[in-house]
Order: structure tokens, then C-alpha cells, then sequence
């Protein structure tokens, strides 16, 4: 496949948001009816995802059916990363409460016997930390008849940049059909102040957590290759080629993409064809 | 569609059990090979669900690449079944630890302003239950670097008879291959003891809790009306007459399939094909 053209950020984020926006709040609009629940119910961060997710909900189903929970462990959630989902949540006039989890994380710490050093634990206990926000989202879905608002973007869900059943444990994630870089311009124009917009991206599972130095290369770099690969269907060894971005870069791209399928999968089960070949009755000699 | 013959429970668990053993545990260790992990970790319940799903996968990769953990909340769980997961992980010599999830439940209600009644609670204080149990597997799984193994069986699977993000959450899901009428039998013959392999069903969710007085009909009731549905594909509308069992009865089963149908998909999310219309650029040409 001959690319006559490099392929850069401006093919990615060159598109027309207002159509986008239109789409997704139709979308969150008729699902909402068609499942008769009562609103929706989001975690708010501080980050530009979370914040997309409110301000397109808010424009979709109103004010008056959203609830954001903003959930920071007091010991890893910065300060300022509150303050700017407190006011956001406030200028978008949502029904809202601040709660911390640092007291639940204790807990389960404190009745799970610890294996390992602590070094290691810093996975597993970040993971946790976001399957505790993905709790409290559904006990209150569960309370309030509404459905849980997903707010993973596609960038990190092709990576699998996410926590299987934690952030990701959603009903409805209306964000995965747009790149990083997308979000951020849709953020911006659809109102998020700008420094929300284009703030470095972090799921704040451990102190001083950021997420483009534990991925080892910019969002900016990852849309690309991956617009290349999943919207213009360049194959992973001509991309290099296509967008000027090192050969490692794409590599590890395609490592995260594939290492993470399990992550966009059902759990895996036996082939039913194969169990139901042990079936002695007319079932299975159908 | 001319039904000449009466479908009965007979049908449903007249099946190969030994042919069945051998895909499963097949399916199971050549499973854990592909991914790379250590071995399975599971919650035993004292149940037959986990009981089987314990036995199947010592059988596939041995008692040592097994952690069991049982996770009563002393809240809810009868002392019997912490004895019976006890047995049985004792006598299939795999690491485990019992794990009361009581203290975890009081820390997430004590955070959580509780906006509804007592009763209206009961729901989503259950579901809670199962998602603590989720998250408490999921932190040794990452810590082990093991997989978790999930214990639904098909039945509970094709009416939706779980928590979403619970007791579902797993990476590889064994049993959802078999109706549990079929588990029960499974269960006895591959060493299970009786009084486990046909205790009634229950999630234990709350005090009290059994399976068939929620559902409303039993379980050998709900697998005569999936396997005369799923798998000899008589249309609804005939099960009553294949079967001999109440058009309600048959109904109820229906209703709980189609409201369920989220539980078994993965999250809803706009349409890529209509985003995608709004790219400017060649991506959104081809």
C-alpha cells in the first residue's frame, strides 16, 4: 500500500465537532428513553475526559437528570484536580457530592493480607482505587434508577490505558469514538475551560501518577498511529513511513493495542459447539 | 414449527459429563497457557456454582497454580457455607484465606450518604457486596499474577442472574457453558459432595436471600424453558406446549432474558460510522 502523504495531528483533530457533539447527544438522549431509567450518574475528576462526559450529558438529558460523584483519594488525588471538578460541577448546576475514598482503600488494605513488598502493590492497589469509584457509581445507579456514564476516550480504550471493571465498568460510553486529541477540541468548544481542556492526562492511580510518561509516548503521537492504523487502515509496519514517527514508538502502540485485547473482550468461555457435541438428546444432533 | 415430543429436564441433563469435564478443563489450562498468568484465582462460596468451578480448574492445572479465596460478609452469610467452602478447599489442598467483607460493606455505607429508605437499600447494598468481592479477586489476581475465574454457570447467565461488574467480573468464565441442572450433576460425579452439589441456589445478597423464591420458579423449571429456547430454538410462544410448563412461568423466563440483555453486552457507545461522517479529512472519505 503506497502512502503518498505524511499523516499528522491535523488529520486527526481536523474534524466538525459540532456534528460530533450533535451525534453523541442524540445518542445519550434516545438511550436514556429507550432504557427508562432516570438520568445519568458520572465520576468527575478534573480531567478533560470526565469533563467532556458531564457537559455532553448536561446538553443532552439536562441538568436536572445528571449526578457527578467526584471521587478523590485524599491521598493521591492532587487538591487542585478537586477544585476543578467542584467547579465544574457547579457552573453546570448538576446534583453533586465530593466523597473520599482514601477511608474504603484503608479498609480493604487493612483486611487483605499483603503478599508482596510494597513496590508491587502499587498496581494492584491503584486498580483498585478505580474499581472503588466504579462501586460507588453503580450503588448509586442502582439507588436512583440511572445508568452509569462511562467516560474512557478512544485512545485509551484501543491501548487499553484503562482498569478492567474500574473505570471502565460503565452502561453507556459515549467518549470511546473519539480520539484524546479530539476530546480536548470538542472540550474546549463545547465550554470546558481551557485549562481543564488541556490538562496533562491522568487516571491519578498512585502519587505523582501521569499518564503519558508511564506510556512512554504523547497522546499526540499515540492518535496518530492509531488514527493511521484504525480509521486509514495502515498496516503497523508502513506507519513509521506514513506519520515520520520512530519505529519503537509504533511498536509499542501496537504492544499496548494487543496485549489489551483481553481488556475489550467478553470473559473467554469453551466453545459451546464443543460441549454441546457431548449432548445425547435431539439438541445435539441438530 | 410441529413440536411432537415433550421436552423435560430429562433432555437437559441426559448429557456426556465426562466428555463435558474434558473440554472444560482442556479449555482452562490451555487458556492459562496462552495468556502468560500463574494460575486461576477464585471466590468459593460453598455453593455448587464455585464448588465445581474449584474442581474443574485443580483438575485442568493442578492444586497448585489455585488461590481460593471465601469472602462471607458475617452480616449476611450463613456460618454453613463458610464451613462447606472450607471443606472443600481443604480437600482439594489449594491455597486460600477467608476474607469477611462485613468491615468493607460498613465503610462504603458509612461514606455514602444514603438518600433513599431501608428497604429501597436492600438492592444496592447486595449488588455492593458482589462488587467488593469482584475488586478483592481482581487485587490478588494483579498481585499473584493470576487470572480470575468466574463461576456463573448459563442459566444465571442467559436471565441476567448476576451483578453487573460483580460476580461477573472475571477473565475467563468456565461454567457459562452449563444450565445448573447440569453443574449440579457435573458437580456430584467429578467428587462435589451431595449436600453441596444440590444445596438450593442462592447469591446471598442479603439475609435470607434464595435464588428460586426471587425468580419466582425453579431452576429445573428456567433450564427446560432456555434449553427448549437456546439451544432446540423452539420459538417462545411453543415452550408452554413443548414443555407442559405455564405460559407465565415461560413469560417470566422471556421477560428475564430480554431485560437483561445489557448485562450480557458490552457498553453502549454512538454509532463510529455516524462520527466518523464529520472527519474532514481523507479518513472520512474512504
Amino acid at each position: 500500500m503506497a502512502v503518498n502523504y505524511k499523516v499528522s495531528l491535523d488529520d486527526v483533530v481536523d474534524i466538525d465537532y459540532n456534528g460530533v457533539r450533535q451525534a453523541i447527544t442524540q445518542f445519550l438522549r434516545k438511550y436514556l428513553e429507550a432504557s427508562g431509567a432516570s438520568g445519568y450518574v458520572l465520576g468527575v475528576s478534573g480531567g478533560v475526559d470526565s469533563s467532556l462526559a458531564l457537559a455532553l450529558a448536561v446538553d443532552a438529558v439536562g441538568s436536572g437528570r445528571v449526578t457527578a460523584l467526584i471521587m478523590p483519594d485524599r491521598e493521591v488525588t492532587p487538591e487542585r484536580d478537586v477544585e476543578d471538578a467542584l467547579r465544574l460541577v457547579r457552573s453546570f448546576g448538576v446534583e453533586h457530592a465530593v466523597i473520599d475514598i482514601s477511608p474504603i482503600v484503608m479498609v480493604y488494605i487493612s483486611a487483605l493480607p499483603i503478599f508482596e513488598d510494597e513496590e508491587k502493590d502499587r498496581v494492584p492497589v491503584g486498580n483498585l482505587r478505580a474499581r472503588i469509584r466504579a462501586n460507588i457509581l453503580y450503588y448509586y445507579a442502582n439507588k436512583l434508577g440511572k445508568l452509569v456514564l462511562g467516560t474512557g476516550d478512544r485512545s485509551e480504550y484501543l491501548i487499553g490505558y484503562f482498569t478492567k471493571y474500574g473505570d471502565a465498568a460503565c452502561d453507556v460510553a459515549p467518549l470511546t469514538v473519539l480520539y484524546k486529541s479530539q476530546v480536548r477540541r470538542l472540550a474546549e468548544l463545547i465550554g470546558v475551560p481551557r485549562d481543564i481542556a488541556y490538562k496533562p492526562s491522568s487516571p491519578r492511580l498512585w502519587k505523582g501518577h501521569e499518564a503519558e510518561a508511564e506510556l512512554g509516548l504523547s497522546y499526540n503521537e499515540i492518535d496518530v498511529i492509531l488514527y493511521s492504523r484504525f480509521d486509514l487502515k495502515i498496516p503497523w509496519e508502513e506507519i513509521p513511513r506514513a506519520t515520520g514517527l520512530e519505529r519503537a514508538k509504533v511498536e509499542r502502540v501496537r504492544l499496548l493495542h494487543e496485549a489489551s485485547s483481553h481488556k475489550r473482550s467478553p470473559p473467554a468461555s469453551p466453545d459451546l459447539g464443543e460441549i454441546k457435541k457431548h449432548y445425547k438428546q435431539h439438541a445435539g444432533k441438530k
